[in-house]
C-alpha cells in the first residue's frame, strides 16, 4: 500500500513540468509562484531556475524555509516537499540546469550574473490523494 | 494599461474552479493545497471551505498568515491575493458556501461541526504575467 503510494509520488514527480514554489517573504507572508520544473531525477534534492533579481531571491536569503508543490488535480492527487533552499551561483549548479533557449531570457548565457539556480534540499514530504494524507521522509522514496 | 492587467485578475479569479491555498506550518514552513473555489464575487474577501480537522485549521488558528494563488499556466499568468484567514465556524458564513453534494464528505449537512469555512481578507496582490509583476491592493480592483 505504501509502495503504491511512493509510486504515485515518483509519477507527480516525473510527469510535471510545472509545479508551485511556495516560500515565507518578509512580513511573514507565504508566497507562491509557479515554477517550470526541468529536472525530474531525485526526491531528496530537487533544482529549480530563476533570475538573480526576482524578489523571491532576496526572501529566500532571509529564510530559505520553502516547499515545492506538485499537483494532478484530474486524479485528485498532489505531493508536497518541504525543505531549505540554497540560492547557488556556482558554474557547475548553473551549467546543470541550463537549457536551450534560456539565452532569450539570460543573454549572456550560463554564466549570465541575473541567471541563479535554486537548490532544495527536501525533509519531508506530504501525499494527498482525496481526503488521504500520507507523510514521507525523502529516504524512503530514494 | 492597469486597467488592463485589472481585468486580467479579475478573469483569473472569475474563471479559476481551483486555486493553491498557501499556509506557514508550526516549523515555519509554507505548506500549499489545491483548493476549490466555490464563490467568485470579491477580491477583497474570499471563501473556501474545508474540514474543522485538517491539518491546515490548527496551523491557521496558529498563524492566520495566508495567500491564494491563481494560476492559468496556458497564458504564463498567476495572481497572489496574501492576507489573514479567519476560520468561521458560524451557521450563516457556513450555509453561504454550501453546494448540493456536500452530504458526502459531511453527512450532517451545513451545521456538520467538521464543515467549516475559510474568510481571507486580502490586504495585498501580485499579479505575474511573464517577467512583468504588478503589485495592487483589493481596493484598487473593487
Amino acid at each position: 500500500m505504501r509502495q503504491e503510494i511512493f509510486d504515485a509520488i515518483w509519477k507527480l514527480r516525473r510527469d510535471s513540468k510545472s509545479a508551485c514554489l511556495s516560500y515565507v517573504d518578509e512580513d511573514g507572508y507565504p508566497v507562491t509562484r509557479a515554477m517550470l520544473i526541468l529536472e525530474h531525477e531525485q526526491i531528496h534534492t530537487q533544482y529549480l531556475s530563476t533570475n538573480t533579481s526576482s524578489s523571491k531571491i532576496a526572501a529566500l536569503k532571509q529564510n530559505p524555509k520553502a516547499s515545492l508543490y506538485y499537483c494532478d488535480p484530474a486524479s485528485f492527487q498532489g505531493v508536497l516537499f518541504a525543505g531549505d533552499i540554497k540560492v547557488c551561483t556556482d558554474s557547475s549548479t548553473k551549467e546543470l540546469l541550463w537549457r536551450d533557449g534560456f539565452e532569450k531570457y539570460y543573454p549572456k548565457g550560463a554564466t549570465d550574473p541575473d541567471y541563479c539556480v535554486l537548490k532544495l534540499t527536501v525533509k519531508r514530504g506530504s501525499h494527498y490523494h482525496g481526503l488521504c494524507n500520507t507523510q514521507f521522509t525523502p529516504e524512503e522514496l530514494e
